[in-house]
Protein backbone atom coordinates (compact mmCIF):
# COMPACT_ATOMS: atom_id res chain seq x y z
CA UNK A 1 0.00 0.00 0.00
CA UNK A 2 1.03 3.43 -0.81
CA UNK A 3 0.33 5.87 1.78
CA UNK A 4 0.60 9.70 1.64
CA UNK A 5 -0.41 12.38 4.16
CA UNK A 6 -0.53 15.79 2.56
CA UNK A 7 -1.21 19.05 4.14
CA UNK A 8 -2.90 22.37 3.03
CA UNK A 9 -1.22 25.23 5.54
CA UNK A 10 -4.04 27.52 4.45
CA UNK A 11 -6.80 25.50 6.10
CA UNK A 12 -4.78 22.99 8.26
CA UNK A 13 -6.36 20.53 6.05
CA UNK A 14 -4.69 16.95 6.26
CA UNK A 15 -5.40 14.99 2.65
CA UNK A 16 -4.66 11.26 2.08
CA UNK A 17 -3.69 9.75 -0.84
CA UNK A 18 -4.00 6.04 -0.22
CA UNK A 19 -3.16 3.62 -3.43
CA UNK A 20 -3.19 -0.44 -3.90
CA UNK A 21 0.31 -0.58 -5.74
CA UNK A 22 -1.08 -4.31 -7.28
CA UNK A 23 -3.36 -2.46 -9.82
CA UNK A 24 -2.34 1.08 -9.19
CA UNK A 25 -5.86 2.06 -7.99
CA UNK A 26 -5.69 5.35 -5.84
CA UNK A 27 -8.17 7.48 -4.03
CA UNK A 28 -7.57 10.36 -2.16
CA UNK A 29 -9.47 11.54 1.32
CA UNK A 30 -10.65 15.05 2.02
CA UNK A 31 -8.89 16.92 -1.09
CA UNK A 32 -8.83 20.83 -1.20
CA UNK A 33 -9.67 22.62 -4.14
CA UNK A 34 -6.74 25.03 -3.93
CA UNK A 35 -4.24 21.98 -4.01
CA UNK A 36 -6.11 20.18 -6.96
CA UNK A 37 -2.96 20.73 -8.67
CA UNK A 38 -0.65 19.38 -6.56
CA UNK A 39 -2.23 15.98 -5.51
CA UNK A 40 -3.00 15.35 -9.42
CA UNK A 41 0.38 16.18 -10.18
CA UNK A 42 1.44 13.56 -7.44
CA UNK A 43 -0.91 10.84 -8.67
CA UNK A 44 0.50 10.65 -12.41
CA UNK A 45 4.13 10.98 -11.19
CA UNK A 46 3.24 8.09 -8.99
CA UNK A 47 1.74 5.72 -11.77
CA UNK A 48 -1.53 6.08 -9.99
CA UNK A 49 -5.21 5.93 -11.73
CA UNK A 50 -7.39 8.16 -9.50
CA UNK A 51 -10.74 5.89 -8.77
CA UNK A 52 -12.10 7.48 -6.11
CA UNK A 53 -12.23 10.48 -4.01
CA UNK A 54 -13.82 10.16 -0.22
CA UNK A 55 -15.17 13.43 1.68
CA UNK A 56 -15.83 12.89 5.91
CA UNK A 57 -18.38 15.21 5.79
CA UNK A 58 -19.82 18.20 4.19
CA UNK A 59 -16.69 20.96 5.34
CA UNK A 60 -16.86 24.02 6.54
CA UNK A 61 -13.39 25.59 6.69
CA UNK A 62 -12.40 24.63 3.28
CA UNK A 63 -13.37 23.59 -0.11
CA UNK A 64 -13.50 19.97 -1.31
CA UNK A 65 -11.36 19.23 -4.85
CA UNK A 66 -13.90 16.44 -5.17
CA UNK A 67 -15.76 18.00 -7.83
CA UNK A 68 -13.10 19.28 -9.93
CA UNK A 69 -10.91 15.77 -8.91
CA UNK A 70 -14.41 14.05 -11.09
CA UNK A 71 -14.00 15.86 -13.33
CA UNK A 72 -10.40 15.91 -14.41
CA UNK A 73 -10.16 11.80 -14.13
CA UNK A 74 -13.98 10.41 -13.94
CA UNK A 75 -13.08 9.14 -9.87
CA UNK A 76 -16.26 8.80 -8.42
CA UNK A 77 -17.17 10.82 -5.67
CA UNK A 78 -18.12 8.77 -2.16
CA UNK A 79 -19.13 10.83 0.76
CA UNK A 80 -21.70 9.80 3.88
CA UNK A 81 -25.41 9.01 3.17
CA UNK A 82 -26.60 12.65 4.84
CA UNK A 83 -23.78 14.22 3.34
CA UNK A 84 -23.17 16.20 -0.14
CA UNK A 85 -26.13 15.70 -2.89
CA UNK A 86 -23.33 16.07 -5.35
CA UNK A 87 -21.89 12.49 -4.60
CA UNK A 88 -21.79 9.12 -6.83
CA UNK A 89 -21.71 7.19 -3.81
CA UNK A 90 -23.45 7.54 -0.57
CA UNK A 91 -22.58 5.40 2.04
CA UNK A 92 -23.59 3.99 5.25
CA UNK A 93 -22.33 2.61 8.91
CA UNK A 94 -20.83 -0.80 8.21
CA UNK A 95 -20.82 -0.14 4.01
CA UNK A 96 -17.70 -1.12 2.56
CA UNK A 97 -16.27 0.54 -0.47
CA UNK A 98 -13.15 -1.46 -2.67
CA UNK A 99 -10.34 0.20 -4.19
CA UNK A 100 -8.36 -2.21 -5.91
CA UNK A 101 -7.18 -4.31 -3.16
CA UNK A 102 -7.54 -1.96 -0.42
CA UNK A 103 -10.84 -2.52 1.59
CA UNK A 104 -12.62 1.02 3.23
CA UNK A 105 -15.27 0.04 6.09
CA UNK A 106 -17.44 3.10 6.81
CA UNK A 107 -17.88 4.11 10.19
CA UNK A 108 -20.65 6.42 10.80
CA UNK A 109 -19.39 9.02 13.51
CA UNK A 110 -22.53 12.22 13.59
CA UNK A 111 -21.86 14.75 16.39
CA UNK A 112 -19.66 17.64 14.49
CA UNK A 113 -21.89 17.62 11.52
CA UNK A 114 -25.07 15.10 10.95
CA UNK A 115 -23.36 13.84 7.94
CA UNK A 116 -19.79 12.98 9.17
CA UNK A 117 -18.34 9.54 8.58
CA UNK A 118 -15.33 7.91 9.67
CA UNK A 119 -13.20 5.54 6.69
CA UNK A 120 -11.46 2.55 8.98
CA UNK A 121 -8.80 0.45 7.34
CA UNK A 122 -7.97 -2.15 9.57
CA UNK A 123 -4.64 -0.51 11.22
CA UNK A 124 -5.64 3.06 10.73
CA UNK A 125 -8.83 5.32 10.47
CA UNK A 126 -9.51 8.62 8.68
CA UNK A 127 -11.15 10.49 11.36
CA UNK A 128 -12.56 13.43 9.72
CA UNK A 129 -13.27 16.51 12.30
CA UNK A 130 -15.04 13.75 14.77
CA UNK A 131 -11.92 12.83 16.68
CA UNK A 132 -8.76 15.39 16.02
CA UNK A 133 -5.16 14.84 17.58
CA UNK A 134 -6.19 15.98 21.39
CA UNK A 135 -8.95 17.31 20.19
CA UNK A 136 -12.52 16.72 17.75
CA UNK A 137 -13.90 19.02 15.77
CA UNK A 138 -17.34 21.96 17.17
CA UNK A 139 -20.77 20.93 17.53
CA UNK A 140 -22.54 23.98 16.93
CA UNK A 141 -23.41 24.44 13.37
CA UNK A 142 -24.46 21.81 10.73
CA UNK A 143 -26.86 20.41 12.69
CA UNK A 144 -24.13 19.24 14.85
CA UNK A 145 -24.69 17.67 18.53
CA UNK A 146 -22.28 17.40 21.53
CA UNK A 147 -24.44 14.52 22.40
CA UNK A 148 -23.93 12.98 19.16
CA UNK A 149 -20.52 13.37 18.72
CA UNK A 150 -19.52 12.16 22.55
CA UNK A 151 -21.39 8.50 21.36
CA UNK A 152 -19.35 8.70 18.22
CA UNK A 153 -16.55 9.09 19.82
CA UNK A 154 -16.53 6.73 23.41
CA UNK A 155 -18.90 4.01 21.66
CA UNK A 156 -17.77 3.94 18.23
CA UNK A 157 -13.99 5.03 17.51
CA UNK A 158 -12.93 4.01 21.13
CA UNK A 159 -14.38 0.67 20.76
CA UNK A 160 -11.27 0.43 18.24
CA UNK A 161 -8.10 -1.54 18.85
CA UNK A 162 -5.71 0.66 21.28
CA UNK A 163 -2.85 0.73 18.47
CA UNK A 164 -5.49 1.68 15.63
CA UNK A 165 -3.45 4.94 14.29
CA UNK A 166 -5.86 8.25 14.03
CA UNK A 167 -5.60 10.27 10.88
CA UNK A 168 -7.49 13.20 11.30
CA UNK A 169 -8.45 16.04 8.86
CA UNK A 170 -7.14 18.85 11.01
CA UNK A 171 -4.09 19.66 13.07
CA UNK A 172 -3.60 23.18 14.46
CA UNK A 173 0.27 22.28 15.77
CA UNK A 174 2.21 20.19 13.44
CA UNK A 175 0.90 16.92 15.26
CA UNK A 176 0.27 14.29 12.11
CA UNK A 177 -1.17 11.31 13.57
CA UNK A 178 -2.45 9.95 17.10
CA UNK A 179 -3.76 6.72 18.19
CA UNK A 180 -7.22 5.56 19.66
CA UNK A 181 -5.08 4.45 23.06
CA UNK A 182 -3.61 8.22 22.99
CA UNK A 183 -7.07 9.95 22.38
CA UNK A 184 -8.54 7.73 25.25
CA UNK A 185 -5.91 8.82 28.03
CA UNK A 186 -4.98 11.97 26.61
CA UNK A 187 -7.81 13.84 24.47
CA UNK A 188 -8.28 17.15 26.54
CA UNK A 189 -11.73 17.41 26.26
CA UNK A 190 -12.84 14.01 25.80
CA UNK A 191 -10.73 11.49 28.26
CA UNK A 192 -11.98 10.69 31.25
CA UNK A 193 -14.83 13.28 30.98
CA UNK A 194 -18.70 12.70 30.96
CA UNK A 195 -20.80 13.07 28.87
CA UNK A 196 -22.07 15.66 30.90
CA UNK A 197 -18.96 17.47 31.12
CA UNK A 198 -17.92 17.37 27.40
CA UNK A 199 -21.47 18.91 26.35
CA UNK A 200 -20.12 21.23 28.97
CA UNK A 201 -17.14 22.21 27.37
CA UNK A 202 -18.50 22.19 24.12
CA UNK A 203 -21.30 24.47 24.80
CA UNK A 204 -18.82 26.97 26.14
CA UNK A 205 -16.00 27.22 23.21
CA UNK A 206 -16.59 30.39 22.36
CA UNK A 207 -15.49 29.92 19.05
CA UNK A 208 -15.83 32.61 16.27
CA UNK A 209 -18.32 31.51 13.13
CA UNK A 210 -15.75 29.89 10.92
CA UNK A 211 -14.74 32.62 8.13
CA UNK A 212 -15.61 30.29 4.87
CA UNK A 213 -18.90 28.71 6.00
CA UNK A 214 -21.22 30.44 4.24
CA UNK A 215 -19.22 30.12 0.98
CA UNK A 216 -17.80 26.58 1.50
CA UNK A 217 -20.89 24.67 3.08
CA UNK A 218 -22.99 25.23 -0.35
CA UNK A 219 -19.99 24.95 -2.26
CA UNK A 220 -19.70 21.31 -0.57
CA UNK A 221 -22.43 19.97 -1.02
CA UNK A 222 -21.84 20.56 -4.77
CA UNK A 223 -18.59 18.88 -4.71
CA UNK A 224 -16.62 22.03 -4.63
CA UNK A 225 -18.45 23.54 -7.74
CA UNK A 226 -21.01 25.95 -7.05
CA UNK A 227 -23.15 25.70 -10.70
CA UNK A 228 -23.57 27.82 -13.04
CA UNK A 229 -20.40 29.51 -11.93
CA UNK A 230 -18.18 26.08 -11.66
CA UNK A 231 -15.24 27.16 -13.90
CA UNK A 232 -14.74 30.32 -11.67
CA UNK A 233 -12.94 27.90 -9.27
CA UNK A 234 -10.54 26.28 -11.64
CA UNK B 1 9.72 1.76 15.93
CA UNK B 2 7.28 4.38 16.94
CA UNK B 3 7.77 7.45 14.05
CA UNK B 4 6.22 10.37 14.48
CA UNK B 5 6.88 13.39 11.78
CA UNK B 6 5.89 17.17 13.05
CA UNK B 7 5.73 20.38 11.94
CA UNK B 8 6.19 23.95 12.53
CA UNK B 9 4.25 26.08 10.54
CA UNK B 10 6.61 29.38 11.15
CA UNK B 11 9.47 27.64 9.81
CA UNK B 12 8.06 24.84 7.24
CA UNK B 13 10.16 22.77 9.36
CA UNK B 14 9.63 18.55 9.97
CA UNK B 15 10.34 17.55 13.24
CA UNK B 16 11.11 13.56 13.49
CA UNK B 17 10.54 11.64 17.01
CA UNK B 18 11.59 8.20 16.75
CA UNK B 19 11.79 5.34 19.32
CA UNK B 20 12.54 2.26 20.25
CA UNK B 21 9.38 0.62 21.40
CA UNK B 22 11.18 -1.92 23.64
CA UNK B 23 13.70 0.51 25.43
CA UNK B 24 11.44 3.26 25.01
CA UNK B 25 14.32 4.75 24.32
CA UNK B 26 13.78 8.18 21.31
CA UNK B 27 15.68 10.39 19.54
CA UNK B 28 14.24 13.66 18.05
CA UNK B 29 15.41 15.07 14.55
CA UNK B 30 16.00 18.34 14.14
CA UNK B 31 13.30 20.01 16.88
CA UNK B 32 12.51 23.48 16.51
CA UNK B 33 13.02 25.67 19.57
CA UNK B 34 9.46 27.49 19.87
CA UNK B 35 7.70 23.21 19.48
CA UNK B 36 10.14 22.30 22.22
CA UNK B 37 7.22 22.11 25.12
CA UNK B 38 5.17 20.32 21.81
CA UNK B 39 7.74 17.99 21.68
CA UNK B 40 8.40 17.15 25.27
CA UNK B 41 5.07 16.96 25.90
CA UNK B 42 4.26 14.24 23.06
CA UNK B 43 7.81 12.27 25.05
CA UNK B 44 5.89 12.53 28.34
CA UNK B 45 2.60 11.22 27.02
CA UNK B 46 3.99 8.28 24.90
CA UNK B 47 5.84 6.92 28.02
CA UNK B 48 8.98 7.69 26.37
CA UNK B 49 12.83 8.56 27.35
CA UNK B 50 14.24 11.17 25.12
CA UNK B 51 17.69 10.40 24.90
CA UNK B 52 19.50 11.85 21.71
CA UNK B 53 18.99 15.21 19.94
CA UNK B 54 19.79 14.87 16.41
CA UNK B 55 20.51 18.05 13.96
CA UNK B 56 21.19 17.65 10.32
CA UNK B 57 23.26 20.86 9.96
CA UNK B 58 23.31 24.20 11.67
CA UNK B 59 20.16 25.51 9.99
CA UNK B 60 19.98 29.30 8.91
CA UNK B 61 16.10 29.63 9.03
CA UNK B 62 14.86 28.08 12.32
CA UNK B 63 16.77 28.32 16.52
CA UNK B 64 17.00 24.53 16.91
CA UNK B 65 15.61 23.04 20.22
CA UNK B 66 18.37 21.23 20.71
CA UNK B 67 20.18 22.70 23.60
CA UNK B 68 16.45 23.25 25.60
CA UNK B 69 15.85 19.91 25.23
CA UNK B 70 19.09 18.67 26.32
CA UNK B 71 18.71 21.10 29.35
CA UNK B 72 15.50 19.50 30.43
CA UNK B 73 16.35 15.85 29.68
CA UNK B 74 19.74 14.94 29.69
CA UNK B 75 19.27 14.20 26.15
CA UNK B 76 22.40 13.91 24.06
CA UNK B 77 22.95 16.28 21.17
CA UNK B 78 24.24 15.30 18.01
CA UNK B 79 25.93 16.71 14.60
CA UNK B 80 27.83 16.32 11.92
CA UNK B 81 31.53 17.08 12.70
CA UNK B 82 32.04 20.10 10.99
CA UNK B 83 28.89 21.66 12.87
CA UNK B 84 27.78 23.33 15.83
CA UNK B 85 30.39 23.08 18.67
CA UNK B 86 28.05 22.59 21.24
CA UNK B 87 27.29 18.85 20.14
CA UNK B 88 27.92 16.41 22.67
CA UNK B 89 28.57 14.21 19.32
CA UNK B 90 30.33 14.99 16.66
CA UNK B 91 29.54 12.14 13.80
CA UNK B 92 31.60 11.52 10.82
CA UNK B 93 30.44 9.46 7.20
CA UNK B 94 29.97 5.85 8.15
CA UNK B 95 29.95 6.24 11.75
CA UNK B 96 26.63 4.41 13.36
CA UNK B 97 24.90 6.27 16.28
CA UNK B 98 22.32 3.33 18.28
CA UNK B 99 18.90 4.52 20.49
CA UNK B 100 18.62 1.62 22.19
CA UNK B 101 17.45 -1.09 19.55
CA UNK B 102 17.61 1.92 16.86
CA UNK B 103 20.76 2.26 14.65
CA UNK B 104 21.40 5.49 12.68
CA UNK B 105 23.81 5.75 10.11
CA UNK B 106 25.38 9.19 9.28
CA UNK B 107 26.35 9.47 5.83
CA UNK B 108 28.24 12.41 5.37
CA UNK B 109 25.93 15.23 2.77
CA UNK B 110 27.43 18.55 2.52
CA UNK B 111 27.12 20.80 0.16
CA UNK B 112 23.72 22.79 1.18
CA UNK B 113 26.12 23.75 4.30
CA UNK B 114 29.40 22.24 4.70
CA UNK B 115 28.74 20.27 8.07
CA UNK B 116 25.36 18.41 6.64
CA UNK B 117 24.75 14.95 7.41
CA UNK B 118 22.29 12.55 6.64
CA UNK B 119 20.69 9.73 9.56
CA UNK B 120 19.64 6.28 7.35
CA UNK B 121 17.85 3.60 9.04
CA UNK B 122 17.41 1.36 6.90
CA UNK B 123 13.95 2.09 4.67
CA UNK B 124 14.18 5.59 5.03
CA UNK B 125 17.04 8.45 5.65
CA UNK B 126 16.73 11.73 6.66
CA UNK B 127 17.85 14.40 5.19
CA UNK B 128 17.57 17.50 6.37
CA UNK B 129 18.04 20.08 3.47
CA UNK B 130 20.58 17.79 1.33
CA UNK B 131 17.68 16.63 -0.72
CA UNK B 132 13.71 17.95 -0.30
CA UNK B 133 10.83 17.11 -2.14
CA UNK B 134 11.43 17.77 -5.60
CA UNK B 135 13.87 20.11 -4.80
CA UNK B 136 17.47 20.74 -2.65
CA UNK B 137 18.47 23.30 -0.17
CA UNK B 138 20.49 26.62 -1.10
CA UNK B 139 24.08 26.38 -1.49
CA UNK B 140 24.59 30.43 -1.30
CA UNK B 141 25.74 30.45 2.57
CA UNK B 142 27.28 28.80 5.96
CA UNK B 143 30.00 27.43 2.64
CA UNK B 144 27.37 25.82 0.33
CA UNK B 145 28.64 24.45 -2.66
CA UNK B 146 26.47 23.59 -5.65
CA UNK B 147 29.46 21.05 -7.28
CA UNK B 148 29.70 19.88 -3.38
CA UNK B 149 25.66 19.04 -3.39
CA UNK B 150 25.38 17.47 -6.87
CA UNK B 151 27.78 15.00 -5.88
CA UNK B 152 25.85 14.18 -2.58
CA UNK B 153 22.78 13.88 -3.84
CA UNK B 154 23.59 11.83 -7.12
CA UNK B 155 26.53 10.00 -5.73
CA UNK B 156 25.56 9.33 -1.85
CA UNK B 157 22.16 9.60 -1.83
CA UNK B 158 20.42 8.45 -4.98
CA UNK B 159 23.14 5.29 -4.19
CA UNK B 160 20.36 3.58 -1.78
CA UNK B 161 17.66 1.64 -3.12
CA UNK B 162 15.18 3.29 -5.02
CA UNK B 163 12.11 2.55 -2.14
CA UNK B 164 14.16 4.40 0.29
CA UNK B 165 11.60 6.79 2.11
CA UNK B 166 13.12 10.70 2.05
CA UNK B 167 12.10 12.58 4.75
CA UNK B 168 13.56 15.78 4.30
CA UNK B 169 13.47 18.61 7.10
CA UNK B 170 11.45 21.48 5.11
CA UNK B 171 8.61 20.93 2.71
CA UNK B 172 6.42 24.56 1.80
CA UNK B 173 3.90 22.63 0.01
CA UNK B 174 2.35 20.21 2.30
CA UNK B 175 4.52 17.18 0.89
CA UNK B 176 5.56 14.45 3.67
CA UNK B 177 7.62 12.36 2.63
CA UNK B 178 9.31 10.98 -1.27
CA UNK B 179 11.61 8.03 -1.97
CA UNK B 180 14.78 8.09 -3.62
CA UNK B 181 13.36 6.70 -6.93
CA UNK B 182 10.81 9.55 -6.90
CA UNK B 183 13.62 12.18 -6.90
CA UNK B 184 15.82 10.31 -9.53
CA UNK B 185 13.02 10.90 -11.48
CA UNK B 186 11.11 14.04 -10.93
CA UNK B 187 13.44 15.90 -8.61
CA UNK B 188 12.93 19.64 -10.26
CA UNK B 189 16.34 20.56 -10.19
CA UNK B 190 18.86 17.36 -10.49
CA UNK B 191 16.49 14.90 -12.38
CA UNK B 192 18.14 14.19 -15.53
CA UNK B 193 20.78 17.31 -15.66
CA UNK B 194 24.37 17.30 -15.33
CA UNK B 195 26.55 18.82 -13.07
CA UNK B 196 27.19 21.79 -14.81
CA UNK B 197 23.36 22.18 -15.31
CA UNK B 198 22.45 22.30 -11.86
CA UNK B 199 25.25 24.13 -10.74
CA UNK B 200 23.92 26.71 -13.16
CA UNK B 201 20.37 26.65 -11.41
CA UNK B 202 21.55 26.83 -8.19
CA UNK B 203 23.62 30.29 -9.24
CA UNK B 204 20.55 31.66 -10.45
CA UNK B 205 18.19 30.87 -7.95
CA UNK B 206 18.10 34.84 -7.06
CA UNK B 207 16.63 33.54 -3.38
CA UNK B 208 16.76 36.72 -0.29
CA UNK B 209 18.69 36.32 2.45
CA UNK B 210 17.05 34.06 4.98
CA UNK B 211 15.20 36.23 7.77
CA UNK B 212 16.72 34.75 10.18
CA UNK B 213 20.36 33.92 9.16
CA UNK B 214 21.94 36.07 10.93
CA UNK B 215 19.98 34.76 14.42
CA UNK B 216 19.27 31.41 13.67
CA UNK B 217 23.57 30.32 12.67
CA UNK B 218 25.05 32.02 15.98
CA UNK B 219 22.05 30.39 18.29
CA UNK B 220 22.19 27.04 16.61
CA UNK B 221 26.22 26.79 16.66
CA UNK B 222 25.56 27.02 20.33
CA UNK B 223 22.21 24.83 20.20
CA UNK B 224 19.79 27.19 19.84
CA UNK B 225 21.17 28.72 23.33
CA UNK B 226 23.23 31.98 22.54
CA UNK B 227 24.89 32.24 25.92
CA UNK B 228 24.67 33.97 28.37
CA UNK B 229 21.27 34.96 27.60
CA UNK B 230 20.44 31.97 26.94
CA UNK B 231 16.60 32.11 29.37
CA UNK B 232 15.45 35.04 26.89
CA UNK B 233 15.08 32.22 24.19
CA UNK B 234 12.64 30.14 26.71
Amino acid sequence: MLFRQLFDATSSTYTYLIADLASRKALLIDPVAEQADRDLTLVQELGLTLTHVFDTHVHADHVTASGLLRERTGAKVVGGAAGAPCADLHVNHGDVVRVGALELQVLATPGHTDDSVSYFMGDRIFTGDALLIRGNGRTDFQNGSATTLYDSITRVLFALPDETLVYPTHDYKGLTVTTIGEEKRFNKRIAGKSREQFIDIMDHLGLPKPKQIDVAVPANRACGLVRPDAHAMQ
